[in-house]
């Protein structure tokens, strides 16, 4: 099922996208803090952390057997999409982890998985914007996010599918200068507005296979990037033995898994990001993340 | 005022350590959970989150106004004390800050900072146990944590009072061979328990300047660092300048402003943590953080 936090009359919430029925034509969202909302959720705090600490599968399979009564849902038009995971733990990025992207720089795959630390401050939703300083040379990343279900430390490779909850499309909006310049991550992935999410988290039950996904990302509707995460170096599973071989990850932590070819530096011209550009990125089964691209106001807070 | 988290009857909530008065010999915490707490505690959840986001300044000048009623008071030894600040948002390093650290390894200042983000899942609290896998050589580092209290972003130097609203201590404990290995901070700085931070937080308020602090660390009784944060290269404002021009900073959020000379592999011979091994670091006013050093069992989860 599709898993969203929304806005609507002010106050922020859990949902899950219902169907459209015969009765009601159109998608709905299933109000996470309604009153007649369906069992398990009453039960819960309409929050994601809380509904992933419960199990989005668990879930899922609850909310197939129980319809919602027609009071606890909303007009999906109606309602305003945030980052599905508007606060996750922390972000573990995995760089060069694409075949056909290290083919296109001529970089051979490193032994072990490349990793790097975003801060969940960068988080922003569907109706967001990414906010640039246009001085800096800037890249949009296509990117699956798998979101961690349990606590997970020193899982092997085996293991790992207890631990993942759900996958969402994510953008690693990169600053390359800083990336060049510093030789680390650090500043390159933590500008402000640098992770839009969503527009929601796909529980594990509705993928067969993570593996055989197309991902595409459009800018001002040009293909960019387009790609599958068949082409992945380090698997997920390969990825969270590594990672949490290092650190615990926790429940509401996501791990971006790369980008494919075809980032801004690859392109001639480069197709660094411009204020008024759109971006749309596409992964099968899990929707259309759209973001506009704006210049950052000098004395934005 | 010394903020801390505890646990007492199995229950984690804050707490203010109130001074030994006449009536009443030894330490005592105010009980933050306690139904005849102060106000305006009563108004907050009793969590260092909550209560950072209030204002420990504003809580300081209220609790001192404002005598607890006994009947909310533990004695500090029958409780224990976590990490005062158990979940932060992110904790943001510096490296190779401290000009003695410098002059001892003969690297040349930087022009800028050097930044890291470490994850708060590294945090633990003054009882707890540093485990380590004794094939790695790892360095405990004695650190002054700021703690930041309000939403910075684009902060420059002039302002930042408005965003501290405290200071701990704080240990990295870093595995030197990753950083070496990877050329990055990311493995080295993200180990599980690598830090130790407590006990308590000290509001802004009862520090008159930061960067007038002595600052020491001993193993088993020998003294490995002895300096003060006078020694820092770029201070405290000029940290946060340049951090919030990368990123925003949360209430909640750390900078560990580096560490002095006399890490582990400065001295002869070095200094690696080792099973059994007793850490203290003291900072003025800010007490003395203690941790064992235990080998971790192979299938610690």
């Amino acid at each position: 099922m599709r898993f969203v936090t929304f806005e609507h009359d002010g106050v922020a919430r859990a949902g899950v996208i219902a169907k459209a029925g015969r009765r009601r034509p159109g998608d709905y969202v299933i109000d996470g803090a309604h009153p007649l909302r369906p069992a398990p959720l009453r039960d819960l705090k309409p929050t994601m952390q809380d509904w992933i600490g419960y199990g989005l599968q668990a879930l899922s399979v609850a909310l197939r057997a129980e319809p919602p009564a027609d009071s606890c849902l909303l007009p999906l038009a109606d309602v305003k999409l945030l980052a599905p995971l508007p606060d996750p733990g922390k972000i573990v990025g995995a760089a060069f982890n694409y075949r056909d992207g290290l083919a296109q720089i001529n970089r051979a795959p490193s032994p072990q998985p490349v990793i790097f630390i975003k801060s969940a401050s960068t988080i922003i939703g569907p109706a967001d914007v990414i906010k640039i300083d246009p001085d800096n040379r800037i890249t949009y990343e296509a990117e699956l996010a798998v979101i961690i279900g349990k606590q997970a430390l020193k899982i092997s490779r085996q293991d790992v599918a207890d631990y993942v909850c759900g996958y969402a499309i994510f953008n690693d909006v990169s600053v390359t200068n800083y990336v060049k310049q510093d030789g680390g991550f650090v500043r390159g992935k933590n500008q402000r507005t640098s992770g839009p999410l969503g527009p929601w988290i796909v529980s594990v039950d509705d993928i067969s296979d993570p593996h055989d996904l197309a991902v595409t990302l459009d800018a001002d509707g040009i293909r960019l990037q387009d790609s599958n995460t068949s082409q992945m170096l380090f698997r997920i599973d390969e990825l969270i033995e590594y990672i949490s071989a290092q650190m615990p990850l926790e429940p509401g932590d996501i791990i971006a898994t790369g980008t494919p070819a075809g980032v801004a530096a690859t392109h001639e011209p480069p197709a660094w990001l411009a204020p008024g550009m759109s971006l749309s990125i596409c992964i099968d089964h899990l929707g259309e993340l759209r973001n506009q691209v704006e210049k950052e106001c000098p004395h934005d807070r």
